[in-house]
């Protein structure tokens, strides 16, 4: 990537543009049906303009109230399966106090719904009627749902090895599923040749589902009455919910609402500590790293598409990255759900993440700490079951 | 039940009581931990004080935003698992566009939530530190997560014959799971017994749980911009949701916000159609009838314990009652979900009731109807699954 795009906030492409190359920096708009830059480089969300709270539309109950951050969109092509504001929860945890963000109280029940929402009404907004994507998991679930409600055809490439409980959403709504026997780069590949004929509509490579995740950093600034939280913990695979929040939060800063960044700590499961490694070395990109199974199946990823422009955010926010062992994430889980919140492992990372934070001093007691949970219990109801029986994990 | 209380709209009970008895129409008040009257007659809500606008707590993002319309109970005693205002979703199904209630979308997955949240927050109030109930469904879940976050000691009786899956939310909350060899009547007689020493916290019993129930009288209206749909449909079991509606809309009328009632529809299942039966029989009371297996499991019912209550409302309404074989269930299941709509089987019972009532001209096309969706699909995931591919139902 050239120099010229290691401001911090990411390459700010040509002026108009939405999107941008992380690699040769050239600009592109939404009206354009494109997953990667013509380079092969893949693209980011171009820098943010202002947002202030006129900017809001206030009779939209839903996140498309900050589509006037978002890339554009004729409000006509929506596709709506009925989207709340999530709750905030304010729990008192054995580390300390948090807001719980329950982010996973959508139609499809994951976070994923606000990024597969938007990406979808672009599809749709193209006139998009076919789609191929790779995913297992919430993603999927979520792309099968909104295709559905669109009337755009979506194949899915999963691996072989799936079990048909974790897919059975998904093909509930309709969606082909292709298994693909090998690892996970075979199903990606085999996603990869599907697209020679159908859009590829990868939430990891498409700019507008970071878009629509963004509008998670907006809400949450509005629902605490505009002020930003000291502290916002995520959970962290390909960091979608890093990059979205940090984008969100620089608008609301250049629009004067923010007086600065709140910090983004992102957490990773042990098994798969790419960005955690690379933020360990001081690096200013990730190398893959990490492998085999985990609890957090959802942020099981070796290698983040962005990850320079992920190292940049989290330090300009002066954020941290750390990595937590499936038994924390499992000691998080059951404090959880004991409490009465239902979520899967993958959300219990970023609340093993908030106790390792707030153990190490890095989170005062004083300071407010916002935990994003981004998927259902409901989602994982046996595993959950197992694992606080002690029968998993 | 003496004459007296035929008064449409249910017994009033003595001034600034707040239940009153079905049997004998004794009156009674929020402080007493009472499940039933001293004579053994089912409790009542009692007659709802007029309710407008200005009553809103609108600081109050949940539905305890309608709190002044309930039996007063202290705001301290609020138990919260991050309650938001559920989405209308309007949608265009084979038998015309219905406006969708999406009142699952709730910390436990089900609109139980909201009777739950309110009659564990009285059990709060009232100091109680263990319970019992008999329920293998969504009551027990959401019972379980409410006194989790309460504190309170939760045992619940289920049939021996249940699925270790439905069984697992429940659990994973930490409340106490006692299988009962026997009938359904067998697991409600060990609940029975158990409250020798324990609060019968029943969700079907403690009119508390209606309170509740009834907030979503108060927010569909509001949603819709204070106006009242020509129509709601709702699945009926044991009938929380007719009357929770009933006696909301009441509220708005007598407040003057609503000009008259909307037309309450229940829909039963046609192997528990007890309500339907002695509807159909112009009957007053309802007689016990039904058995065996159906998609609908959360309305298998085969006696409601406040049937002359159910009656009266539908009556009052100028509503209707009537019963959906699984084939039709099963028809609405996969319009939904085709649609993106991913509900439990019983919720597709609402839907397939409209698709009645809007074959047979009861709603006209150009009325305006609520279908209200009671329980999330990823309850249910593996069985919808089936469903949809033919390998069940």
């Amino acid at each position: 990537m050239p120099e010229a795009f290691g401001v911090p906030g990411g390459p700010p492409g040509p002026p108009g543009h939405s999107f941008a190359c992380a690699a040769c920096g050239a600009g592109s708009g939404v009206e354009q049906a494109a997953w990667r830059c013509a380079c092969g480089g893949p693209l980011e969300l171009a820098e943010a303009a202002p947002f202030s709270r006129a900017a809001i539309d206030d009779a939209e109950p839903s996140f498309w109230r900050y589509a006037r951050a978002l890339p554009p969109l004729d409000p006509r092509h929506r596709v709506r399966l009925g989207e709340a504001v999530t709750p905030l929860l304010a729990l008192e945890l054995p580390a300390g106090r948090a807001v719980l963000k329950l982010d996973y109280l959508f139609p499809t029940g994951s976070y994923k719904d606000r990024g597969l929402a938007v990406l979808v009404s672009w599809l749709r907004s193209l006139r998009i009627r076919s789609v191929v994507e790779d995913s297992s998991g919430n993603a999927g679930a979520a792309l099968a749902a909104y295709t559905a409600a669109a009337g755009i055809e979506c194949t899915i490439y999963v691996p072989a090895s799936n079990s048909p409980g974790k897919l059975a959403q998904a093909a509930a709504y309709g969606a082909e599923l292709v298994p693909i026997a090998g690892d996970r780069a075979a199903v990606a590949d085999a996603a990869l040749r599907a697209a020679a004929t159908r859009f590829y509509a990868s939430h990891n490579r498409c700019p507008m589902f970071l878009a629509g995740v963004a509008t998670l950093g907006f809400e949450l600034v509005e629902q605490l009455g505009w002020r930003a939280p000291d502290h916002v913990v995520v959970p962290a695979g390909y960091g979608s919910l890093v990059l979205g929040l940090h984008w969100a939060f620089r608008a609301l800063v250049a629009g004067g609402v923010l007086g600065g960044l709140p910090r983004l700590h992102a957490v990773q499961t042990a098994a798969y500590p790419a960005l955690a490694a690379a933020w360990a070395g001081g690096a200013d990109e990730v190398d893959a790293r990490g492998g085999g199974p985990t609890l957090a199946e959802g942020i099981a990823c070796r290698r983040p598409l962005r990850g320079r422009a992920l190292l940049r955010a989290i330090r300009e926010s002066r954020g941290t990255v750390t990595s937590v062992g499936d038994d924390e994430t499992l000691e998080a889980l059951r404090a959880l759900v004991r409490r009465g919140v239902y979520v899967e492992p993958t959300s219990a990372v970023a609340a093993a993440g908030h106790a390792r934070l707030a153990t190490d001093g890095t989170i005062a007691p004083t300071e407010t700490v916002v935990v994003v949970l981004t998927g259902s219990g409901l989602k994982a109801a046996t595993t959950i079951g197992d694992l606080l029986a002690g029968r998993r994990g």
